[in-house]
């Protein structure tokens, strides 16, 4: 496999960075993860968008490299793949000092992949089945004290969030996504997916307000629900309002949309409305990019 | 400058770690900074102590190596240095997956120096003057979310707070610390340094059970004081109260004691307290290490 590290082609096992660089020392870099169908990336432009103003919440905004898409795509062309699993990297890079920022960025500019055959209407998902959640003591980070539509290597909450799930899990019950909850109790998100809840009242998920971290598939969702005019709210929501939906499913990149199996134990499942969002997102996939 | 990485001493220019690796891709991973006086490292057991519980709250408690005083000695005795800075990282390494962290850990361990003179009774201090410090709207992360006595590679935090001095800073005020609150308006500590507050009542120091990391040099500074019966206190305290204290300082390994100068603008300064207590400090390590 080659990467594509600060412009260069590179083999996986060449591909580093220094461990002075700010990503490593600090976690200090923004990333997005994305995929790649049909050999072209998926919402490009949302991606993208959230990347630069990740940099920009860093204070690193002119870093973003304008060929970033060019890079993507001679590492997909390079690795032969069209099915794949993206990761983009762009770091505060080595810097003279310590913890505080120099102005001048010379950022590190990584891009991963890995091959991730498509689900669509003919395909497997990557996933086996629903998803079973559990709630975790681990509350998101609000976002005056790190901002929550920012995406950087930041990631250790979402990390102990799981770790938790691995420590709880049983023969009988082992979740695979949290339901993290603010402070204040609101559910907000999994440590790598949004929420959405299907009710009688329509669809709902959890408000942008919030600390959280507005997926590109979670919005992408929302387009096409209301584009079939069902009816989107976004709000607070408990975890019993999670337990006692009709459907709930889970939403990012990798998974695209993933219905929930279990919610603390408790069935929730999957319905007609997640089966024909599922089916609305596989046909806009085919229709952009095949 | 050579560096240790993965066992090997390597030149610092190839020192580097995988853009896999999960204390890039996530900062998962544990650090500490300390100094070496004299060609030792000062306070050894307390940093080894908070590295293996930052891993063990990280959940990879066994991956922290045993002989990481010899790889310091090693990293200091091949650059020849005996006064120096001292960074150590052990990361989860590479693991197949995503987020969820693999049981089975091959951890990247890594030791940065630098020459760092040391001041002492005789010397120069690191810092030039005392230190203007400034409120800022950052709030610590609570422990719930994070745990605040955990040192990892997720320093974003104190980084968009030093940013936030950055972007404050004028010709007439420049502050290089922080005063970092808790959610509910506590003083807690700078980005990297703890605050010791001096009035008539004695010494007073935010307390452990409030979100903050407990320093090495804080914890050096409270045994000192109590060794010469001044009373420490520890527990809640507001930006008034250090703008009303009498004398104000910051601790870190590379600062040691540090007088604070003004707190957003207002004088508080140094004092005979803290003049003792850096004369205290200097004696320890002079006795210790020369």
């Amino acid at each position: 496999m080659q990467y594509h590290v600060n412009g260069e082609l590179v083999s996986a096992e060449d591909a580093t960075v220094s461990v002075e660089d700010r990503g490593f020392k600090y976690g200090d870099a923004a990333f997005e993860t994305l995929r790649a169908y049909g050999g072209d990336p998926f919402e490009w432009q949302a991606h993208r968008d959230r990347l630069q103003r990740t940099a920009e919440t860093l204070g690193f905004g002119d870093a973003v490299p304008d060929d970033l898409r060019e890079r993507v795509g001679e590492t997909l062309a390079e690795n032969d793949l069209s099915e794949a699993y993206v990761r983009l990297s762009v770091t505060r890079g080595v810097q003279p000092g310590k913890l505080t920022p120099a102005g001048d960025v010379s950022p590190s500019v990584v891009v991963i992949v890995k091959e991730l055959p498509r689900g669509g209407t003919e395909g497997e998902s990557v996933w086996d089945g629903p998803a079973d959640v559990q709630t975790v003591k681990t509350r998101r980070i609000p976002s005056e004290a790190l901002p929550a539509d920012a995406k950087t290597h930041n990631y250790l909450n979402g990390i102990l969030a799981r770790i938790e799930l691995r420590r709880a899990a049983t023969e009988e019950y082992r979740a695979e996504e949290c339901l993290m909850r603010d402070a204040a109790g609101n559910v907000v998100e999994g440590a790598t997916s949004n929420l959405f809840l299907v009710t009688e009242a329509g669809l709902k998920t959890p408000s942008e307000d919030l600390d959280l971290l507005p997926g590109v598939t979670r919005s992408v969702v929302i387009d096409l629900a209301r584009e079939e005019e069902f009816p989107v709210e976004t709000g607070e929501y408990s975890v019993s309002d999670v337990r006692d939906a009709d459907e709930a499913f889970l939403t990012n990149s990798t998974w695209e949309i993933r219905p929930i199996g279990r919610v603390d134990g408790i069935d929730v499942g999957t319905g007609p409305m997640t089966k024909l969002l599922q089916r609305l997102f596989d046909e806009r996939v085919e229709n952009e990019h095949y």
